[in-house]
């Protein structure tokens, strides 16, 4: 089956061959075997071994037969699995009452201002959608209508969405979805991509420059820029921060606007604050955010300068059904008080530096391990072939991510060769997560790395 | 306010006038002012005074004093506001664990079954995305690639969703948001626009032929024709079934492939079946649905005949982080139940069937109602200056929903001159509804119609 499959598929970081289907479990085979049947295109398990689970809290999850595994690669369930706060807020609201955005909601207001108190103050106008791309499509929508133009820049392995707009503009989808003629491309912030001599910032500045003057001598001005300010699908590239002051330069000299996509990055993923731009010192034109924010109930955001989006507003019509109803905005709300409560962006940071200090000390003589990087609990583990040249070793970083699975820790990987091992745990994720995972990791290490 | 507004927001039917805010009882007043502070654009109240409610059961919604509102408008509500089987089922989901599609997950793939059960078996293959706008911007992604066409084919006043693709093909949403240069629009399927002579699938044909010869001679071919089975925002044209025959023939004819759009119409909201193209004796290539699917969980579907999708699947990565977890599918599963332990579908039939006689008796001197129509609980009455001009009078219309509004009876207008009063009820709607429903509306017929 795999050979009849496109480059693009078969890029996907960590995914399952159904062919195989026959080596599994027998449990597993049958479910498999109904689900590749009955559902619909591009649907891709994970591991050698997919699993599945039956209940989970914290950052753990459970399978049926009763197994815990540390959960390090779901980013959704933010403030853990289950955890009753949401779940309770969600069933008391799923008891009353769930309207949308036509009628008057006080529920919904609170939460708007509470969130936007999470910004810098210029960043004042809320809208709420369901997915990030939604809240992508959305942001470039309001970004060509204000701006005039329609070039959109993007990191070389970018992935921001699945509308067909979002879509390309996101390379990671890989030829079978193909990038539209106003999308340019730029390198993601790898500081080894820095010729010598040159920084980072104006390595970043010429890649701006470079892309919009291509965009302007194909007749396409700037509407936008948009990155993942963790550059998750590039392969995590999050530090040194400030380099994006002089992408944002360029951008506003451009004509364009600066989107940051914050649906992996923001709600306190990178540590030091709850905005990954803020790192950066740095004010979008417009903020994204989705995945975690309603801790798996579907909702997702779009925040902007007010400026930026009044003469959308005033011109087109844009109601989304569920986006700002009562049920998802109670989760939204619920989540913001566990990250008052529970001080999550604190241990988000101080576990998140434990994490790679230990991952750093495990490696560091590793001949197979480039770098361990990343901020906050989004950890990246770059698998090479030789440290010197850098090659890439997608199989070997697939052996590391499933000898990990068997021994009960879920993470996968990432990258434009599939070989970084992507770390991104539930935020629930404590000193004793922490512990338990620099123990398995050692093992498998000593093994493979 | 309302001049510097666009011809495209000044038409949306029943909206509420922000500038008259302070007519408002005062505890309206603060919220919606903090509400247009904090949210971003597009969002509108609807009604003279907008209504806010604290909670609901069936077809009803109370508000802060206690008022039992009747709810005839809201379509995602289904099986009843607050419905206690899918409130319990989504509490016990969240308690528990929620994955995504990366995991295997038994309960989907029950779900996926169950629903697919409810199709013609050529319907073979589903997909689940968060919202309407999702399941059609993939519907038509997917036509695009299987077809290697660009085309569209909607309606007049077509609405499918709000993602920047799907926006492209949604005239309503009117000038400030353009159509693409490779969509075509054609009539809805209005009688009264049938030349004398002709038959009503005779003029659907020919609007087809006209809508692809005009793409063919500027370069497109057709990719897909999408329509919502009840033409809601065209202003709810459902009978005589049969035409889409003559229609679906012609879209194959041209090469492209038909996509029923179900968010507004399926889910027994026609009464006779589950899905409104069935009342057609078509087959569509593509399914969409949407709103009512998990009762308001955010939850939509796209529904494939397995060799328009194939070739997708192949070629294209497709992961939608929210559609297809745990917790909106539990909701989803939930909806089902209580369609088959309610018998929601004859319900509709027979209450629907209640109304639109009810409605017509009341309105049968009325020189202001041009026609009552729909199919199960999808009700049109059409207000006009003369019925025998048929000049709209959208005025009339919003007077006679705010009168019922303030009557603590919930409807809102439709149409492409607003003046189409649009009764669309929670599923739940049952006789003891219908029968207050027509008491209020013959007072207010009384002093209005």
């Amino acid at each position: 089956m795999t050979s009849t499959l496109s480059r693009a598929i078969a890029h996907y970081p960590n995914r399952f061959d159904p062919g195989v289907v026959s080596k599994l479990p027998e449990h597993l085979q049958e479910t498999i075997r109904r689900r590749s049947k009955a559902l619909g295109p591009g649907y891709t398990l994970i591991y050698r071994e997919p699993v599945e689970f039956v209940s989970g809290y914290g950052a753990h999850l459970i399978d049926r037969d009763g197994n815990d595994y540390l959960d390090a690669y779901n980013n959704v369930p933010c403030v853990g699995h289950a955890h009753p706060h949401v779940a309770e807020a969600v069933a008391r609201q799923m008891a009353v009452v769930n309207t949308n955005t036509r009628y008057v909601q006080e529920a919904l207001v609170d939460y708007a201002e509470r969130l936007l108190s999470t910004f810098p103050e210029e960043l004042s106008k809320l809208s709420i959608a369901c997915s990030g791309s939604e809240a992508n499509d959305l942001a470039v929508r309001v970004a060509r209508f204000h701006t005039g133009g329609e070039g959109i820049i993007v990191t070389r392995w970018a992935y921001h969405g699945i509308t067909r707009e979002v879509a390309s503009f996101s390379p990671t989808l890989g030829a079978g979805s193909p990038l539209g003629p106003n999308v340019r491309l730029i390198d993601a912030p790898d500081p080894r991509l820095v010729a010598p001599g040159s920084t980072l910032d104006e390595h970043m500045r010429q890649q701006v420059r470079g892309a919009v003057d291509d965009l302007e001598r194909h007749g396409y001005r700037l509407a936008a820029l948009i990155t993942d300010c963790a550059h998750s699908s590039d392969g995590i590239f999050t530090d040194p921060p400030g380099y994006m002051r002089a992408v944002v330069e360029e951008v506003h000299a451009a004509g364009g606007v600066y989107i940051a996509d914050e649906v992996q990055s923001g709600f306190a993923r990178l540590g030091e604050s709850m905005w990954g731009f803020s790192r950066h010192g740095v004010l979008p034109d417009i903020v994204t955010m989705g995945k975690p924010m309603g801790n798996g109930l579907p909702i997702s955001g779009v925040v902007f300068r007010p400026e930026i989006c009044e003469e959308f507003g005033r011109n087109v019509r844009y109601f989304n059904t569920f986006g700002g109803s009562s049920i998802p905005v109670a989760a939204g709300a619920a989540v913001l008080d566990v990250f008052e409560k529970e001080n999550v962006q604190q241990r988000v940071l101080e576990n998140g530096n434990a994490l790679r200090a230990g991952l750093r000390e495990i490696t560091k003589n590793s001949p197979y391990v480039a770098e361990v990087r990343g901020a906050g609990l989004f950890v990246g583990v770059e698998i090479v072939k030789d440290r010197q040249t850098l090659e890439p070793d997608r199989a070997l970083a697939e052996d590391v991510i499933n000898d990990m699975r068997d021994r009960h820790i879920l993470i996968s990987g990432t990258g434009t060769s599939a070989n970084t091992l992507k770390i991104r745990p539930p935020l629930a994720f404590d000193s004793a997560d922490v512990t338990r995972f620099l123990e398995t990791f050692a093992e498998v290490a000593k093994n493979r790395l």
